[in-house]
């Protein structure tokens, strides 16, 4: 990962522009004709961000639902999306899981390109989403003082994988489609990222690993965030607590707010922002940092 | 292509947003807050779009070439490009190729998403431009009586392609840098596209050659179009002029205009546009249809 972190610096560097927030996870914000818009682009690749052999109908709708979470965090409504897509071993099953999931989120296909391509399928998408409040939020807002809150449980990802990769014949008493749901159906929270933007200082979706991304907004902000490990709501046996932390792919919001924050939606309390020390986070009181094993990089 | 063709005819259907006029080659036109938004999206794939082992700094800047000459022929500015990046041979110089084109065409970066891939490379771009005058053209307005143009020669790239495959000891007093700049550097009419913009009827960029191009412009427009051969300026020996008009990626702007159309830039009137026949073109007097291989279809 040194050479794509090396890169991505380095592409942070040529992206002096003012808007050019959004590399790698973040969304960009630009101003046009009074609007705001907010614009993210994520890319997938078969073998590395998806299984080979996967459901392309799965495929189509995380590759929507990825994109849709960054506008969440933004508290953005979508206007429209852009594909790129490399033709793959069943494209009509890929397009009616990307009718269903541009359906659910009310974000209509603006255009895009499809092309061929001679290894494993590469896909991309961009969103383009308005912003319901002003100023954005961002990841680097976060106050020492400010709690720190979490949309709900994670954990479910990492559990609906494991369903998928053990096949049908593991499963107990649901089906196969189900216990793999949240592996291969994520829901990105839409709504409650534009009810929670007027509220936050801080706030981004929770793509890999609680832990990881956690320390992101810590870094970003200038803070460090103390997280009560048993507080946060995790999806899997209380035994894998400390992977659920780790594993990504919930899209849950993380979030801060001031102490005054009264939550307009169900949310849960798992830590606060206090005054920056050596690492950017401190976890049931024990500093942690990036070297730790924070989570794993989807890249 | 078979395949593709019923992705793309799948994918329009889906497509059914006003704005969505953007798949495969034409940009998606969004109304934000007063202005006119132009967005379109490429993808390019290692050995179908570029050939293994070219200079990475050439791929950057023919990606993002391919697409601001998608804005040009909207007459529309850019506003800025998100990235999505697959980790290649020679990052640093794909790096560099890709700052020297946003610097050519004053279009940030504002965001983007790298991953790492375990076949070929495929890359994504996404551009942003804002509609410098509205209606924005579109290649459906041809109408009957209107003349066809276009802004310079073509060929030129094809020219370039085969000296960059036959490598330096072919080359005659050029360079191969020079020889094969043509294919490897290809430069958006940005200005010429602002500039012709408010007198145009129709009008497209020519990316997978002219006469598929002015076939699908006919087809978009419900006219035919009828062509001089020899009007029609090339970069190539005359001996090649049918390989020249078949050829892409010289992304020369093929538009049409009112009989009372004084050209504000220099450019070339190659036919006109005549009531629908059987056949999308007339070229020298010859009915012409896709099946008649007009072009490369360089998906």
């Amino acid at each position: 990962m040194t050479t794509e972190l090396a890169f991505i610096e380095a592409l942070r560097r040529l992206a002096s522009h003012p808007a050019a927030r959004g590399l790698n996870d973040d969304c960009a914000v630009l101003e046009v004709g009074g609007e705001t818009l907010v614009l993210t682009h994520d890319a997938m690749a078969e073998g590395v961000h998806y299984l080979a052999g996967q459901d392309p109908a799965d495929v189509a709708w995380k590759l929507v639902a990825t994109n849709m979470s960054d506008l969440a965090a933004k508290g953005a409504e979508p206007l429209g999306v852009l594909l790129g897509y490399m033709l793959g071993s069943d494209d009509a099953r890929f397009l009616a899981g990307l009718e269903e999931a541009l359906a659910h989120y009310n974000a209509p296909l603006l255009g895009g390109d499809t092309i061929s391509g001679k290894g494993p399928q590469v896909l991309g998408l961009t969103a383009i989403g308005r912003a319901t409040h002003r100023p954005v939020p961002s990841r680097a807002g976060a106050q020492a003082g400010d709690g720190l809150w979490i949309t709900g449980p994670v954990g479910a990802a990492m559990l609906g994988l494991e369903a998928l990769q053990s096949g049908p014949n593991s499963t107990g008493a649901g089906s196969l489609a189900q216990t793999s749901e949240s592996y291969r159906r994520p829901v990105a929270l839409l709504a409650e990222g534009r009810t929670l933007a007027p509220h936050v200082s801080a706030m981004m979706d929770v793509s890999d690993g609680l832990l990881l991304d956690a320390a992101r907004m810590a870094r970003a902000s200038g803070v460090t965030l103390a997280i009560a490990s048993t507080s946060v709501p995790i999806a899997t046996p209380e035994a894998r607590r400390s992977e659920a932390l780790r594993w990504g792919e919930d899209y849950q919001l993380l979030f801060t707010a001031p102490p005054s924050f009264q939550p307009p939606v169900a949310v849960h309390r798992i830590g606060e922002a206090i005054a920056p020390d050596d690492k950017p986070l401190l976890v049931d009181r024990k500093p942690l940092g990036e070297a730790d094993g924070l989570g794993y990089e989807h890249h």
